[in-house]
């Protein structure tokens, strides 16, 4: 088997969650997978969205978002944001929405995990936007949880790979981290 | 079910991958799971590093890293490079090492898929250096693709969630981005 050079225009797994905003006062959502935690302490989050996108615009006039994360049973609503814009399309009834302390950060309901986010800065590139937050709240669908901790499982939560467009299932636990490695080779005290 | 407010400090499913530089002159990886696409065209990456990481100091040296993905069968030897820091445990034998133009970014021969990146510019939060990167160059398994595209199934890449440590393999291919949700309501022409 051997190395290939392939199109740098390359991706890996990505979480799929629905990305949340008001624009011009009303609720959006668009399909979004380039999320990445930024920071551990205080919290952050980075986010890339395309400069044209609708969304785009909410974040930036309000300094707020959301990063909603559905489960399998919601993958065709989920895939339907994605295909339309909120500039033709009014999304804001799709989903039953909540709110925490973030007024600007519309939660889903249905959704497993709700991220709401305060916009701390954004870096312009030529096609994407990348916004950075700051993760002020989160909620969690009650019995998806055990005890303090979100039980990733039960979720149900998916991914999605590109260029093949491909959404996928989370599969079975296969490990522990900070730990197997430990059968690998002896860890320093 | 009623949504309940969980702590800020929280994630979701993340790709696992090992992040390589040299630093002072010799290959180093580390266990990497803050990864996000930040920009389409160029291609650019994101990458959260622990400021005291040994791996940070090597990206800042020579403004070159590396994401290499590993399949499931290197997940000890992943796992274990997460736990042991370059600064008191020589890394640089642990993979068989190829590079291609960078000279500075280290890939790893048995890895599904490797990334050569340049730095373009970082951003320093309170404990994580931001990494942003061109993605340059782009390896493959050649026995991993399906024409011009990763083969995700065959490829066998693993995913991390925290808090609660776990890492998880990839379920079954589940839908079609920017296609099934035509199936929950038609989508203007």
């Amino acid at each position: 088997m051997t190395q290939v050079r392939i199109n740098p225009q390359a991706f890996f797994p990505m979480p799929v969650a629905l990305l949340g905003a008001l624009v011009d006062g009303k609720v959006n959502f668009m399909t979004e997978a380039w999320i990445c935690r930024a920071n551990y302490e205080p919290p952050l989050i980075a986010v890339a969205v395309n400069k044209g996108h609708h969304t785009s615009q909410g974040i930036l006039e309000n300094r707020e978002f959301s990063l909603c994360f559905p489960a399998q049973e919601l993958l065709l609503k989920t895939d339907y944001c994605g295909l339309v814009s909120g500039k033709e399309v009014d999304k804001s009834q799709l989903f039953d929405v909540f709110y925490g302390d973030l007024r600007a950060a519309p939660l889903i309901t249905d959704c497993q995990l709700n991220f709401a986010c305060r916009l701390t800065h954004q870096v312009e590139y030529a096609t994407n936007n990348l916004f950075i937050g700051e993760i002020v709240e989160v909620f969690a669908l009650s019995d998806r949880m055990n005890g303090t901790r979100p039980d990733f499982e039960a979720m149900d939560l998916f991914l999605l790979t590109l260029p093949d467009n491909t959404y996928w299932g989370m599969g079975p636990a296969i490990g522990r981290a900070w730990m197997d490695g430990k059968a690998f080779a002896p860890v320093p005290e």
